[in-house]
């Protein structure tokens, strides 16, 4: 049982993970800072969290468990502004969707004091943003990954991994550079392909004929192109080689598959879709069991 | 009222077709044929078919209107075995994604018989084919582009929009070319890119690990991968120009906004994102009031 959650960002991420920690019954009372007052206001308003903190360092001050949910560029200079309340024996944490760039951010802002900040990535998420979408079960069910480093405090690990666990989450933990090759090429690159293919259809001159025609295929494979432009503007920066090396691998496969088009190689064409439809067909949603909140999850 | 449908091809489109015809109450008896002997036998023991016939041309015989509903590179062969009997008076359609070839086949194979041939793409399917996922209500609220030429019989293309206005669709008409650009773009492209980019990551070292972390974003993105093989190698196949020409743009797309992650602009990258993501919040799939089977559709 924590005394104090100080939340840096209350948004969708920030006011869930607020609400997850309230109904577990894990905190008595939450803090909530947002750089958007009317955001603090509102997250104050709807419940989320308890009292309003007039900064950054306020939210800190007094916690005994704090959680950064601010867009990944701007993790250094939220660090440098608490980094006097950064203190050993507190457990610090992030939500960001990359891990490399987050960590070199803590060591910079924090030195040594970085050992108190454990890095970690729910894979978890709405379409919708901000915290009137914020939601108690958002994290149940998912998995987290984090990316402790060799100076990272085990103690303060374990801690983090005991908290997600209660949230019901499961706990992975990898490599931050492991973690952010993984995500560049199940995630970040998915959403670059999408925007991109989204954009190419939508300044086409008769892209409004087009678009009334578009199916159900359409609508999924393009969801991700509607996601919150200042997020993946980060992300694919803040991963960048990953995703630029994901990128020219399916730029590979893509020639690949043209050429046989181009040729008009009907058998080999079909023997190279093959596989893929059955591998696709054959993958599923990694599905994990809903754990109630305050049990500690199955692994 | 129609004495006698003939259906060749039972699978997933043509079982529907047959099944909305039977509960519409358009049609009096259904006779099908498939290729493979163990489909025409399993359609029958479905009731989606009350005949069995032992070839296409069985098939049509007797009957006053006729779907085929054969992979598209099977369109001509089709046509050519069931020559003898496209008369005029016989309502002729198929269900194919492309229509510039099913037409050029028509005109091989008919020649002026092709007059009683109205070329149709439904816009309907699941992902699982078969005639054991055939479905009276698949066309129910969809969309079927007719894509009439000069030569066919005007009084034809009156009653396919009746029929297909009866199974409660919306009727469009299109010009064939303008159809396969259309459905190269928000079809068949995004059925490529979604083969390519899977099999990108199923191929490297680390696959296993990748996938056990993907979340919805990826499973959306990748749901067409799933597609029919031999279906989709025709579709590539038979639209290849339009294919190719939008998977430029789209790559011509992917490298400005890779330019933009390369030289790490991140105000310009959010400018390229934020219109494309609005773009796509505000896009909805066409969605068609659900017609009562037997009353005209809404236009």
């Amino acid at each position: 049982m924590f005394q104090q959650l100080g939340v840096i960002g209350c948004g969708l991420m920030g006011g869930s993970f607020a609400l997850a920690m309230k109904k577990a019954g894990l905190v008595k009372r939450v803090v909530g800072y947002s750089k958007s007052p009317s955001t603090t206001k509102q997250a104050k308003k709807l419940g989320v969290i308890d009292v309003a903190a007039e900064s950054a360092l306020l939210a800190v001050s007094g916690s005994d468990i704090v959680l950064i949910a601010v867009p990944v560029s701007a993790t250094e200079s939220t660090l440098k502004a608490i980094r006097h309340l950064v203190n050993p024996g507190v457990l610090f944490m992030d939500v960001g969707s990359t891990k490399c760039d987050v960590i070199e951010a803590a060591r910079r802002a924090l030195g040594e004091r970085a050992a108190s900040f454990v890095p970690c990535h729910p894979i978890a998420g709405k379409e919708s943003g901000g915290v009137q979408h914020a939601d108690a079960t958002l994290y149940e069910g998912r998995q987290v990954i984090l990316t402790p480093q060799p100076f990272t405090n085990p103690q303060l690990v374990q801690l983090a991994t005991d908290v997600w666990s209660a949230l019901g989450t499961t706990v992975l933990k990898m490599r931050p550079h492991n973690h952010d090759a993984a995500f560049a090429a199940v995630s970040h690159l998915p959403h670059l392909l999408a925007f991109a293919y989204f954009q190419a259809i939508a300044e086409q001159p008769a892209a409004r004929d087009y678009l009334s025609l578009a199916g159900p295929g359409f609508r999924d494979f393009t969801r991700i192109a509607a996601g919150e432009p200042s997020v993946w503007r980060d992300i694919l920066l803040a991963n960048k080689h990953e995703v630029l090396a994901q990128s020219k691998r399916f730029r590979t496969m893509l020639d690949q598959l043209e050429a046989l088009i181009e040729t008009g190689d009907a058998a080999a064409l079909e023997a190279a879709l093959r596989p893929i439809a059955e591998g696709r067909a054959a993958w599923n949603l990694p599905s994990l069991p809903a754990v109630p909140p305050g049990r500690p999850a199955a692994k």
